[in-house]
This record gives C-alpha cells, sequence and structure tokens, in this order.
C-alpha cells in the first residue's frame, strides 16, 4: 500500500506517523506531504529518513490512500485532487463531514457504511468520537431521547502554537505573565491565559450562540448513530495539556437497567470500563494520554429520575479522538478488503 | 459588636478577615481563634496587631457573633459552646447544614428565613452557593422541573496543602515530578497528580456512588431552594487555582422565555451577566478571582427542547462560595436587626 500523509508534520500528523510503526497495513510507501513551511524536513519512519514534500496536485500521484490531517482549507482544496488520481482520503478536518454522501466513521459505531464506492470517508471531531462510542452501545439496548454533554477539553486540540502557549504560561508561572495570543480561537480578536482558567469557547460562535465545536458534537453524533436525538453540548478548555473528558447525561425514553449498561460496555473492548470508586478508580485525562481506547467511568443511575444515566469518559484527543481512529478506519477497510488494497 | 473568627488562620478565614477591613458592621472587638497549631500567631486587621488564640470553651466569652471557618469536627465539637455563651453563629462547615431548624442561607435567595431565634445559620457549600443564585431568579419566571450540573472546581477549594502541592507540580513541571499527596482527597488511600488533569472526585464517595460534594449540591440546593426538584451534579476538579465554573441544564416544567430569562438575570445586582459570544464576552475563572459576585454566560436555550436552558456559571469559591456569602448573612442580620446587634 502507497499511503500519504497530507499535515505531516502537524500534532496529528506526527501522532499518525508513529502508530503507522506498528500497523499491519502492509505499506510500501509512505509519502510525506505538508506546507511549504515543512516541506524539505526529514523525519525517521521503520528507521529511515523520509522527506517532507510539498503540497502540489503532483505529489498525489500514485498513493492508494491518503489521510488528510489538516485543516479545512487544505482539504478542500487537495481532497478531490487526491481522489481524482485514484487514492481513497480519509479526512480528519471538518471540510466534509456533514456532506450527505460522505461517511462519517468511528469504527466501533459504523465501520459498516463504508462501501467501496466511497473515495472519501471523514474522521470524526474529538469530542464526538469518545462520546458516540458509549451513546452507540447505549442505544443497542434501550431508546436515547436526549444527550447533554460538558466537554474539559484539552489544550492540544488548539494545536501545536496552542500547547506552546501553554507551556510557556506554566514555565514563567513565577516570574512573568505571558500574553496570550493564540487561545482560545487563535484567528479571534480576544485571547485569554488558559493557565488557571477554564475558558467556554472551543472554535467561533455561530449566529444561535452555541460554538462550532457545540453543533460539531451535536451534529456528527447524530449522523454518526444515524438517529436525530436531542444533543446540547458546552464545551469548555481547561488547563490540560492533552486528553479530553466529558460529563454526560442520557435520558432514554424508558426506565434503564444499570446493569444492562454495564454489560454493554464491558463487551466493548476498545472502551475501558474504569469504574471502581470505592477504590478510586475512574478515568483522567492522565490515563487516557497516550492511549488508543475510549476509558469511562462515574457510570451512575440518575437519583431521581431511572430513565437518566450519568457517565464520564475520556480519551487521548490526539489519539482515539484523530490519528488512530483514522488509522483504525484505514486497517478495517483493509482487513475487510472494501478497496482491494 | 464583638466578633469571632474560627480557623482565622485558615484559607477561608484569613479572606474573612480582609473583607471585614470593609464591613459596615459596627465591629468593636474581632476575635481570632485557631487550632494549637496556629496560636499566638500575629495578624494585622485595621493597622492594629491581633493575636491568634487558641480555641477552648472560655475562648467564646462575651462575643455576639462568631464565624466558623474551620473542619465539621471543629464546627461539632465548639458551636453549641459558642452558642450557650450567647453568640450567634455562622457555621461555613457541612455539620448542620442539613439539619432540620438550621437555616441554610444564600442571602439573595432565601435571607428571609432567619429569625431571631436561630443561634445558628449554615452557610453552604462553593459549588451550591454560585448555582442557587441563578436557580432562584429562574424558579421565579417558571417552574423548574430538573438540573444537571456538571462542575469545573479550583484547587483551592480543596485547602491550602493542596494549593501548595498544585503549585509545586507547576513549578517542577519540567525538573521532576512531584508525588501527590494531598488531592483528590486528603485522607484516602490513592492520589492523582491535578497538573494537566481532570479528577472525577470531589471529597469521599457514599454508597450511592456520588460524591459527597455531589450530595452536597443536591442536598443543600433543594433545601435552600425549598424545592424537592430533581437535580444531579458531577463533580470534576480541575487545574485551576481559584474560581470555581458550572456549566448547568435546567429543564423546565414549561416553555422558557430566554428574555424573561435574561432580564431575570439582569435585575440582581450580585449576578454580573457576562454574555456578549459574538464579542468573545462570557464569564471565567480568571475574572471571578478575587470577586464577590456571581458571573454568568453562555445563556441560551436547548437547540431541540424548548423547555431546556443551558448557561455556564462562575464564582471565587473561597469569596462567595464561603467567606463573602458568611459576612453577606451577618450584614443582612445587621441592617435587618434580627439580633439586636
Amino acid at each position: 500500500m502507497r499511503i500519504g500523509i497530507v499535515g505531516a508534520t502537524g500534532i496529528v500528523g506526527t501522532k499518525l506517523i508513529q502508530l503507522l510503526e506498528k500497523t499491519h497495513l502492509p505499506i510500501t510507501e509512505l509519502r510525506l506531504i505538508a506546507s511549504v513551511h515543512s516541506s524539505g524536513k526529514l523525519i525517521i519512519f521503520k528507521e529511515k529518513l523520509l522527506e517532507v514534500y510539498k503540497i502540489s496536485a503532483e505529489v498525489f500521484d500514485n498513493l492508494d490512500l491518503v489521510f488528510f490531517m489538516a485543516s479545512s482549507d487544505v482539504a478542500k482544496e487537495y481532497v478531490d485532487v487526491a481522489i481524482s488520481k485514484g487514492a481513497v482520503v480519509i479526512d480528519n478536518s471538518s471540510a466534509f463531514r456533514m456532506k450527505e454522501n460522505v461517511p462519517l466513521v468511528v469504527p466501533e459505531v459504523n465501520q459498516e457504511v463504508i462501501t467501496k464506492n466511497d473515495r472519501l470517508i471523514a474522521n470524526p471531531n474529538c469530542s464526538t468520537i469518545q462520546l458516540v462510542v458509549p451513546l452507540y452501545l447505549l442505544s443497542k439496548i434501550n431508546q436515547i431521547k436526549r444527550v447533554d454533554v460538558s466537554t474539559y477539553q484539552a489544550v492540544s486540540g488548539a494545536g501545536k502554537e496552542a500547547i506552546d502557549e501553554f507551556i510557556e504560561q506554566i514555565k514563567n508561572y513565577e516570574t512573568k505573565k505571558v500574553k496570550p495570543q493564540i487561545l482560545p480561537v487563535k484567528d479571534e480578536l480576544v485571547h485569554y491565559e488558559i493557565i488557571n482558567n477554564a475558558i467556554p469557547q472551543i472554535d467561533v460562535f455561530e449566529n444561535n450562540n452555541y460554538t462550532k465545536e457545540e453543533m460539531k458534537v451535536i451534529h456528527e453524533s447524530q449522523k454518526i448513530l444515524n438517529k436525530k436525538m436531542q444533543i446540547s453540548c458546552t464545551a469548555v478548555r481547561i488547563p490540560v495539556l492533552n486528553g479530553h473528558s466529558e460529563s454526560v447525561t442520557v435520558t432514554f425514553e424508558n426506565e434503564v437497567s444499570l446493569n444492562l449498561v454495564k454489560e454493554a460496555f464491558n463487551e466493548e473492548k476498545n472502551l475501558i470500563v474504569l469504574d471502581d470508586p470505592k477504590n478510586q478508580v475512574y478515568p483522567l485525562a492522565k490515563i487516557a494520554n497516550g492511549k488508543n481506547e475510549v476509558f469511562i467511568g462515574r457510570v451512575r443511575k440518575d437519583i431521581y429520575a431511572n430513565n437518566i444515566l450519568h457517565f464520564f469518559v475520556v480519551a487521548d484527543n490526539l489519539l482515539k479522538g484523530a490519528a488512530a481512529n483514522a488509522l483504525q478506519i484505514a486497517e478495517k477497510c483493509y482487513s475487510e478488503k472494501i478497496y482491494g488494497w
């Protein structure tokens, strides 16, 4: 398999290269692609030095699969080019996620929607991925009426510059104030320190006063679960380098059985149940950091309503929330021989 | 007025002394009281040095009002003593909050429950106080059916040792790992780093797998609002030094008007509405830090259910969440001449 990675020097692209070291995909070529700023760099892959190529139409010649781990703008400009040259594309940007005929895939939930005619597969938003894994399992045991999510999102979700800004604030904690210039959103007018703060803005606001991040969680979850359930999200950035947490309340149409919920959660091997409160076992950003799985705990029924369930779900937003989910899609397509690779 | 402060050298007691510098209460004596570890210390109040007295029965002689800003154990041992010697007590611990005949007071909500026969007034939990201020205003415009809260709680809520532990982790970010020994709960067996983490445990777990902190929010809110509405809470500690945030979903019995909600919020002078998303105006822990008011924003209706409202509410957990609320109770009792001070 000849594989390309667009955004190879970015934070998610870097994670994907690390994951590809251990994949069972039969890689014969790995072509690293980035913007002009990063082209020419050398990156080690399987003990060989690979050069990073500048993005252009020609760079997509003769590839079977291209991971787009870059911005929506880059995806909009080059995804069609890659497809027209014969590649299948897995795109991590939000550019095509809500497009009707583009599968939006979390393998534990809806890998089966991919057919050989799909040349473009969208990788969902990080906050969406870790949410829909448990929601899908719950939807099989009881009809979900609505979902309310409050997120605790890590700085790494805002990219390298945001991480650098946060680390500068930590390092200079005692000596000087580091003026924020990136978070919450680089291109916005106002910036706030993330150290010692919780910022209820991730991405820009839409006209309905929800952020784009919140609307992504809402719309993408509905698409992946193929269900127009009621769903709300409040997305909050917290001073954590990596690993998103979510506090989730699920309202079912009918009474829910906690035993059935636990059984369902335990059956999914990529969902690790850490739920033993009396021994202080619950998911943590520090535990999820560096792992490919989704971690769940604090699973409990509402005290007053027997059709309401609460839980806390955590994942590495760069791995299961981005690079690992994208690779998992590719590996499933390979093992199911969808594209004849 | 002769005022005593038990726990005068603690984190909340210190804040209270600072606030008393500017109170209109006619203070003729301020008696600072603490455990044997802190007795003998000297603290400046209104340009005079005050000695800290060791707690004992005798230290409560001839006081009109005593603020207990200490643990439940200290309150259980000495509140009755102070009362028997003629003082009115405002207790910040959880020892008596849920006791039937003890008023649990947030002045913006239920100051009127205090009568001259009440010798003990309980100050609610920090997470409860900032929550019930908006809930009370909402309850006046529409019947509340249920409330779902996810908290983003600061380290200062766990006391001085927790703050010191967190600052050590920040200072040694690059050089060495500082083994956690305090958070999430000092007396528990397992401790987790708070830096770069979000810990879904505040206080110990009860048998129903909710934490004591979560159950406090539930029961205290019901008592203060005098309403047995459905309420759930997921309490999470985040790496923020001071200032609690809460993401709140309120379900009403009937359709709610956003205009009426905004009017109600704007009429309460101690609730500052920071809610202009297109100009990136919303409440932040950094903004609430050092302030006595409650800050609210991200107020919006649910996209799917016209009887559901979401908002984000932030306050300084040591001030409005503790010392400032306690002082406000005393000041109201004084201005309303409840006790003849």
